[in-house]
This record gives structure tokens, C-alpha cells and sequence, in this order.
């Protein structure tokens, strides 16, 4: 009996450590010009260090350089038509982001590659082109707090939350402004790896993790409470 | 005699305004292939939004795409040869900082640059590079906690401070790991350009800025305490 279940147990073992690659999961990072540089370089840091679980793709309308409302170019290696299935999706904000939000093209595409993806994300007023795009429509959601009502406007059907460091509503997840992002995106790690591996990534990069998504002072500072 | 004054302020105000343009500082930021993603981007996100104080240049042995240790491929703008002069000079880490910190070229370039720069800033084992090239000989500094003993290696002259989130040795200024260059950056902020402007930067990015140079929680957590 004890060798049946030494036997049974190394071939689970062993099918879970050969399913392992498989698991591998494919974020994409929506890039767009005027992309605010820490909405998407945070959470980039953070994916971009998960190699084994996680394939890291930049993409925009078109692929070679995209410049940052900070000015530094970054690389986008897909374009829209090119980019592979994604099971994660990122949305950058920025004050580009209200040009990105009326490109028809770029909606279009959101659309279709969140239908698909597990989780869709967006830092700052990357919820303003989701609720463009009609996927917050009716769901909670978060964005910018120092410029809420620009950021709020394109999602007149949103239940905006003014007051939180990020909204977790399953298959879609909006944070705060700009740093919020990286706590963010310690919780999706932490719902996809496990609380270990984002406490370890959180170490690593000597980050203050701001665990609560209700921990939030900046609603204050910016008049929203 | 109110004349006087009235005439001796406007042309004080007037010669203020004048100079204001004289007072904008070039930043150059050194990157070179497996530059961490964060050291560089959480630093540039704040120089870049202070586009009125801060003229922000990417720079690398050859202008072009970088890539960093996250895979994402950045731009310098300008090469070694062809970088402005530099007034403020900041060097990220990353584990290609172990190999750039070989390059005679790079190590040259730094210390020309950093000989003219008002101050020079290092984030995580930046601070290694700083060392082998000789600029933190004699002097307080910091790098990163995670990997304190490779950091470290390169400099046996420097006086190493294992708890720190910074530490501000004047012209040379030195972050802990990965995202302890935000709050340094807030601090030279601070220092350049007065208090109230890093606090509404702070504020603008969502930031919990920690203040005090001696916070340093992953000191402890790395076991250097």
C-alpha cells in the first residue's frame, strides 16, 4: 500500500512539475505615445522579474519606439496585429491617454484581447480608455486621485471608487495613480502565485507594500473624501 | 524713495526671472544592458515631470535601444561622446551593472562626468559601479540589501551603510535597492528645487514617500542587522 502511494504520488509530482511550463502565462503591456513612464515601468519591473511563470510583451498600434509623457522612448516588440494571445493585460494611463481613449483602433483591439485575457489591469487613467471601451461599465473600479474628474468622465456607467489603492473585481483590476500600480500588481502576483512569491518580490525590490486596497491617504490630499 | 525700491525690486524680479531659464539642470541617465527596470524608470518618472527645472537625456556607450534585466528595451538618446554636459548624473543597478562595472570606457566616461556634476545619484548596485570607478572612496554609501555582499565587493574603501534607505554624502548620493530610488530622488527634489515641490511630487504619483534616510526595514529582512 505504501508503495502504491509513493508510486501515485511521484507521478503527480512528476505531471505537475512537467505541467509547469504550460502554465506559463503571457502579459501584455499596452503602450501608447504620452504613456505616463511608471504606470507601466512599476508593474514591468515586477512581471519583467517572474520569467519563469510570466512572458513579458510590450505592444502598440505599431511596433519600434513609443515615447513617454517623460519623454524616454521604450521599445513596443508587437504591434496590435501582431501581438500573441495574451492571459494578462496591462493599461498604462497618462495624460496620452485621453488621445489613446478616442482612437477607434485601439479600443477595438482592447476589446477583443480582454474578451480573451484572464486579467485585465490598469494603473492611473488606464481605466479611463477601459471605460471607454465599455469594460467597466456597470463594475467598481479606480483611477487617478489628483485628476479624478478628467480621469472619471469617459465612464459615465463606471461605479467609480474614489477612495481605494486598487479595485480587484475578478477578471479586471484598476488601481490608483502611478505608484499605485506597483501594489497592484503585488496583489495579482499574489492571486496567481501565491502570497509567498509577491512578499518575496516585494523584499527583493524593497518595496513598502501597501497590502489593503482601502489604504488610500492620496483620496484626501486630492479632496475626495 | 518708494520709487527706488519699486525700481530696485522690479529689476531684482525681473534679473530673477531672467536667470530662471540659466538655472535648469541637465540630468543624464546611464544605461547599459541588464540595467534594472525600476533603478532607472522610478527616478525618471519624477525628473521628467519637472521638464521645467529638468532637462531628462538617456545616455549609453551607443545611443540606440537598451535592454534591461526585465527584457524591456529602452532608448539612450545620446552615446558617451555625444552626451551634453551633465549636471546632475544618475547610474541605476541591475545584474548587468556586475559586468558594466568592468567596462574601462564606462568607468572613465563616469568618472569625467561625475568630476563636472553638481550631484551624482546611484540606485541599488549603481552604487557599485560608483565604487569601482573610485567615487566613493572614503565615503558613506549604500546599495542594495537583497544582494549586499556582491554590491559591496567592488568597493573595500568605501565606508558601506548596510541600514539606509539613502544617504546623502553631498555630491554623491546613494539609494538602497530597486525602489528606494524614488524616495531618494523625492530627497534631491527636496534639496534642488525646496520641500513643497518633492512633497506635491510625492503626492502627484501617489507615493508614500519615506522621508527619513535611516527607514529601512529590509536591512533586517536581508539579515545585515
Amino acid at each position: 500500500m505504501h508503495r502504491l502511494l509513493l508510486a501515485l504520488f511521484l507521478f503527480v509530482s512528476t505531471a505537475t512539475a512537467a505541467d509547469a511550463p504550460a502554465a506559463k502565462r503571457t502579459l501584455g503591456v499596452l503602450l501608447f505615445p504620452g504613456f505616463e513612464m511608471l504606470d507601466a515601468c512599476g508593474p514591468m519591473e515586477i512581471w519583467g522579474n517572474l520569467e519563469k511563470h510570466i512572458t513579458l510583451v510590450t505592444i502598440a498600434k505599431n511596433a519600434g519606439p513609443v515615447a513617454s509623457a517623460q519623454g524616454v522612448e521604450l521599445i513596443a516588440q508587437k504591434s496590435f496585429a501582431d501581438a500573441p494571445k495574451l492571459d494578462l493585460l496591462l493599461v498604462p494611463g497618462g495624460f496620452g491617454a485621453m488621445k489613446a481613449l478616442k482612437d477607434a483602433e485601439t479600443i477595438a483591439w482592447l476589446r477583443e484581447r480582454s474578451a480573451e485575457a484572464e486579467i485585465t489591469m490598469s494603473v492611473c487613467n488606464g481605466a479611463s480608455i477601459l471605460a471607454a471601451a465599455g469594460l467597466l461599465d456597470g463594475r467598481p473600479a479606480t483611477t487617478n486621485k489628483a485628476y479624478w474628474k478628467m480621469a472619471t468622465r469617459p465612464g459615465p456607467k463606471v461605479k467609480w471608487v474614489p477612495e481605494a489603492r486598487w479595485v480587484d473585481d475578478g477578471n479586471v483590476v484598476t488601481s490608483s495613480g502611478v505608484s499605485a500600480g506597483i501594489d497592484m500588481t503585488l496583489h495579482v502576483v499574489s492571486r496567481l502565485l501565491g502570497m509567498p512569491a509577491a512578499e518575496r518580490m516585494a523584499d527583493e525590490i524593497e518595496h513598502d507594500w501597501h497590502r489593503d486596497p482601502s489604504w488610500d491617504p492620496f483620496a484626501k490630499k486630492h479632496g475626495l473624501k
